[in-house]
């Protein structure tokens, strides 16, 4: 593992593995503050090379190409938390951490260590084989957009969804009852610094997020409590970049963790219009080594996801008074995300 | 001159005529729409390079390396607006138009240009030889940043100044009491659309902007005034894309008319922060045939310019609670924009 880097000055790179609109709407924000990415991805046509410096293309196990793309670069980040933790340790210094990794990319060390905390979650346990019980039955890696997820309500059901999985390590979650779901989009910097936005309300449609609003209907105490669940967690983790904390909120006010991001994320997109330093500029001063901007919010705002073909209605988004973002994705396919649109409300006009 | 371009569409490309801070915020503007830029400058090292998804260096009477740029775009439009005429109206389709550049390039056309819409001006004539008078002499041509202008009281210093300028064509511009300065930064649609910000008030040192503030003093009929002068000046020129107007407010309340000038300016850097749809994305969507969005403004907003190496005060800037935007320019000159910074006020935080 590499010692700390130093901090990254104006005309250094950002090296950010993963190329998607999250590593884009991350490079558009460094060069803001002058800063040049460059972006690794396996991907032919990645949407965040058309706005870089500098890319490579490679796949997320060839360490020799990881290497040389990391000697290239001043700090590596990511936008892919699913890159395994032993690569991020050979092409350190990466920010977030290895350790960070370990932990996020598997369900149950996650959790584990949220409890650890003394911070909730709803119950859980393993599953490595036959098991009774009713609840959603989760792969403790590599799941995402409710891909490696199935609904369970007895130990049939869990041994035919445990086989579909390829009998991949599982945990089997217990329902919560919850009144909404909401997050926290929080930021810690080098030097220990921590700084959170307001939380959205976030709403799920098949298992992937339609809208995020904010002021969400948590009480001034409950925010307070969100961001500081946020706050615990990215200091235990020593942790330096973005990280989103996914809550449940229980019909009783409880606020249950319901996932660690290790990274910029989809419910944070309303920052960049609603905020001055949007969640994409924060990261970056983060991994650089720079001072947190400010996180306040200037608007109440609403964020929609525009997913599959919804993005054929571009002209008429365009027209309606939000800000609308495109992706740069050539190929629409079902269920992907190719743009948002955010609104601005109760702002002087 | 090429027909009428198609209405560009997510994907397409947006060829810019310069490669400097305004190209490089339009490129980012331009990106978060879907759209990539190709950016045409003769800088080896251009700050719009590093975030475009293609480039070309050429210089800009290189018709041949011009043509084969243009081909390669859907449409094309400059942030830098001494391009010949000629070459735009041969490597069309422009937005703006060659015509509005025969007119803003040329101080003397320009102002009459004005006076004929029934605006005013400060009192001007051309001088092309021994005159006699005070005021400021100014190059009819290509003069920005304070070069090109001399202050003159008698012919003894007209016939001195007009020397230094290699005898070019001249204007000799009245002194006017001015209260402060303003301008307007306005879009204008294809299909003819308006659309103002706020105008700020501006302060110059130098001869260069130091700092832009909304609102400005301007009383709301001013204002009125202000949206008024530049939607008749960009109906007149049938202009498409973003211009600026910069006034002088008398000290009796007129709004004099000091230049046009056809691009984004300077003292629109606020409506990044300040405003959903910034003059960088408003002036993209006017090129590429999109609607214009909401040019509203959610904050009071201050801008101020980095120049020279004030800019090496970077860290201690990024962490005073404003926005820095850093320009990417790899050499600190005397006088040269490095960067800005803008502070919201008055919003709720």
């Amino acid at each position: 593992m590499s010692a700390a880097p130093a901090i990254v000055p104006p005309g250094g790179t950002i090296g950010i593995l993963g190329g998607g609109q999250l590593g884009r709407m991350l490079a558009l924000a460094a060069a803001r503050l002058g800063l040049k990415c460059h972006i690794y991805s396996p991907e032919e046509d990645a949407p965040a090379f058309q706005v870089a410096a500098a890319h490579t293309r490679g796949s997320f196990d060839d360490i020799a190409a990881l290497e040389g793309f990391a000697r290239a670069c001043d700090v590596v980040t990511f936008e892919f938390e699913n890159v395994p933790a032993e690569t991020i340790e050979r092409i350190g210094p990466v920010f977030p951490s290895a350790a960070t990794l370990r932990i996020t990319q598997d369900r149950f060390e996650e959790k584990s260590f949220v409890n650890a905390l003394g911070l909730k979650t709803a119950p859980f346990r393993k599953v490595d084989g036959p098991a009774d019980g009713s609840g959603i039955l989760k792969t403790r890696r590599l799941g995402y957009d409710g891909k490696g997820q199935a609904k369970v309500a007895d130990a049939r059901e869990i041994a035919a969804a445990y086989a579909r999985f390829h009998s991949a390590p599982c945990i089997l979650e217990g329902f919560v009852d919850f009144a909404f779901e909401a997050s926290v989009i929080a930021a810690r910097g080098r030097d220990g610094a921590f700084a959170a936005y307001d939380p959205p309300e976030n709403l799920h449609e098949n298992h992937i997020l339609r809208r995020s609003t904010v002021p969400s209907r948590l009480s001034a105490a409950q925010v307070a409590e969100a961001k500081d669940i946020a706050r615990k967690i990215a200091d235990a983790l020593d942790y330096v970049g973005v990280l989103a904390v996914e809550l449940f909120v229980a019909r009783d006010g409880q606020l249950l963790v319901n996932e660690i991001a290790p990274r910029v994320h989809n419910s944070g997109h309303w920052t960049i219009e609603a905020c001055a330093i949007s969640q994409f500029e924060q990261h970056i001063r983060a991994v650089a080594g720079w001072p947190l901007g400010d996180a306040s919010r200037h608007s109440d705002a609403a964020m929609e996801n525009l997913i599959g073909d919804e993005v054929a209605a571009w002209r008429k988004l365009a027209a309606n008074g939000g800000a609308l973002h495109l992706y740069g994705k050539s190929e629409i396919r079902a269920g992907r995300k190719m743009g948002h649109v955010t609104w601005l409300k109760g702002s002087r006009g």
